[in-house]
């Protein structure tokens, strides 16, 4: 049970270059105290490195193959359809935010984009949850607290921009302030990580002011532990252009139509920083007998890391046997993969392709406001240990 | 049993794109022959792509799974000893040519290099084997002929040389001439191919009398199956040096000394083709939380195409997993993989390095002189199919 308010910090699309080029660049001063004093190290993402997954995993402390989020797409075997897996039904397991609302916790969550607000806030009760993209719809009245937006001093923010993150932290200060919760998860966006590189001034200036915020919850006493859902890597050939290879295009060729779907886990409605182009591709076969030619095509690919059955990549990545595919693909960190050209209006991508999915975009930050106690030596940290620890972990305030 | 002289040739390190290269500039007229009115195919070999677990596969019709020569070289788990697999004792299976031997046929084994020779000879009684390296030693008196290279009319060749290879055709021409044998096994060694890319005029001219040789023992109404060991890739950077990555190396710094061992099956005695340099490695670890730290280091290599545990290798490349590392490596089509840096003497190297072992050196030439009948349609050949296809699946000579 948390002593003082605690608070668990997603940052979406976080590859750790980011926050070590704003402590350089003198942008960060509460992250420069932090990396000096506290406790600041990386840890390794669940797979696929998407938003959904790791956002379960971090709420359920558990990887995919135990909460059942196996990307933000998939396809159900059941029915045949592939759908979002932004349904509660597709959870296996309960989250500790549920489990601590038992205990009597108040909790608090806040998200950047609405499609996460449902599976986050999954049996909670009598909490406050509510995304930043539909902030103006948010209900604080259990808690007495009059509209969000009033009280942040924003207006509802665009769904592409800086300020969806921004008025997640936001709102988490004023709810600090004005409600005392004992437990608060906020959950960014990567809005900025798929446009900006990390030490650019688009960079710098928005950890500026998610900085400004997490100093104002640090003097106010809460304990912040702060991670990623995954990191975020240039995805471009030597001219800019995105690094795609489309694998329905060569099986298609290989095996003839109608014989593999390949899907892509990064999928869901919002596709303009990344044209639904990711790291990590699902392929589903209608025949045992393509196994073989399909892997051999894939992984002679030079865009292609790794291509694993689902037996493998089940137990390597710690997945749900039944919501991946045949045979999982994990790309190269400079490349993403795609189905078919048409498939992927990259017109819409105004900069040049920076996604994730993959094992190079696994490493994230793993941050907490205080030092940590009691870690087994041998323990590899992830960074669904974020909730164990701040609650169960938690040593003194560094000076 | 064969009802006409018939000849199974493994040409080592044939690359498809030598006799492509060679039928494309007229050097080869029988190969061209061959490739418009024979049987002229691609299979992929057994892993890894290397020499001797290949001509195991040819002569036992089977993966190394089952005749248990994963590489020129492992590490026995048993004694902790590094050794070299050309004792007899490491052979899991019986050879086809020991079985035809019983029922009566008359067998000769013709290799260019003397360390293939105990192996592929394993079991034989009244037949014919040996090394054009040994010419010199190469008894036939049981079949009452005189010295070989007095019948061939060539001294014994440098081990380092076309010859060496060319002398194993113009042998088994000889003993086909005068000897009356049923079967012949004929392999050559890849001195050429690790030097020369394909249509070079070196290429050319060792296949030009290849093709000579395989043109008189067509003429002599043998039937001929024709495949190779694994093929040939440039492994260089864009300076035309090595593109080794050193795995030893880096395994010493992430995990420290004595905490990994790597081995790599293509080391044997002949190294100056190659420098031991190879697209294939295995990892032994002394500990088992190194497991997937090493994995993970490994995989995001870029010269590395794939990493597999033990039984994901076993499983996927069909092999021993007794003879194999706790990981296994493989490098992408322009990379081998190495130990450490002082290991390899690249001083040896006179040309830019070419070599073999991975999944992109897989595909080789599968030919036979004659059409084939009875092949299943969904067969999925392999290199070690072609005695399999010689003795049972041969149809009238094409004109």
């Amino acid at each position: 049970m948390p002593k003082v308010p605690t608070i668990v910090v997603c940052i979406d699309g976080c590859e750790p270059e980011y926050l070590e080029a704003a402590v350089s660049a003198g942008a960060v001063p509460w992250f420069s105290w932090l990396k000096e004093k506290g406790t600041w190290l990386r840890a390794l993402s669940a797979m696929p490195s998407f938003t959904n997954p790791n956002n379960l995993s971090i709420v359920t402390g558990s990887p995919p193959s135990v909460h059942g989020i196996a990307g933000n797409y998939f396809l159900d075997l059941e029915t045949g359809q592939e759908v979002m897996m932004n349904d509660t039904r597709w959870l296996r397991a309960p989250t500790i935010l549920e489990g601590l609302e038992r205990t009597g916790c108040r909790i608090a969550v806040i998200t950047a984009k609405d499609k996460l607000r449902g599976l986050l806030g999954h049996g909670l009760r009598n909490s406050i949850c509510f995304s930043a993209e539909c902030a103006g719809e948010a209900d604080l009245a259990p808690w007495g607290l009059g509209p969000i937006t009033d009280m942040v001093g924003m207006e509802t923010p665009k769904v592409y921009s800086a300020e969806l993150s921004t008025f997640v932290l936001a709102a988490g200060l004023e709810i600090l302030r004005h409600a005392g919760p004992d437990i608060m998860y906020l959950s960014t966006t990567d809005y900025v990580q798929h446009k900006f590189a990390p030490g650019t001034n688009e960079a710098n200036s928005f950890f500026a002011t998610m900085d400004s915020c997490l100093s104002a919850l640090d003097r106010l006493g809460a304990v912040i532990g702060i991670t990623a859902d995954h990191g975020m890597k240039p995805k471009v050939d030597s001219n800019g252009n995105p690094n795609a290879v489309y694998l329905q295009e060569a099986l298609d060729e290989l095996l003839g139509k109608g014989v593999s779907t390949v899907t892509l886990p990064i999928t869901d409605p919002y596709v303009v920083h990344h044209g639904s182009l990711g790291s990590f591709a699902n392929v589903y076969l209608s025949d045992g007998k393509s196994l073989h030619p399909a892997m051999r095509k894939l992984i002679l690919m030079p865009q292609v890391m790794a291509v694993l059955t689902r037996a493998e990549a089940a137990n390597r990545f710690e997945l749900p046997e039944d919501r991946i595919g045949d045979l999982v693909v994990v790309a190269n960190e400079s490349a993403v993969l795609g189905k078919r050209r048409e498939d992927h209006d990259l017109s819409l991508l105004d900069a040049p392709l920076r996604s994730h999915g993959g094992l190079s975009e696994q490493e994230v930050p793993l941050l907490v406001n205080r030092q940590l106690e009691n870690i087994a030596p041998a323990r590899r940290l992830r960074n669904f240990d974020v909730f164990d620890l701040v609650l169960n972990h938690i040593g003194p305030r560094p000076l």
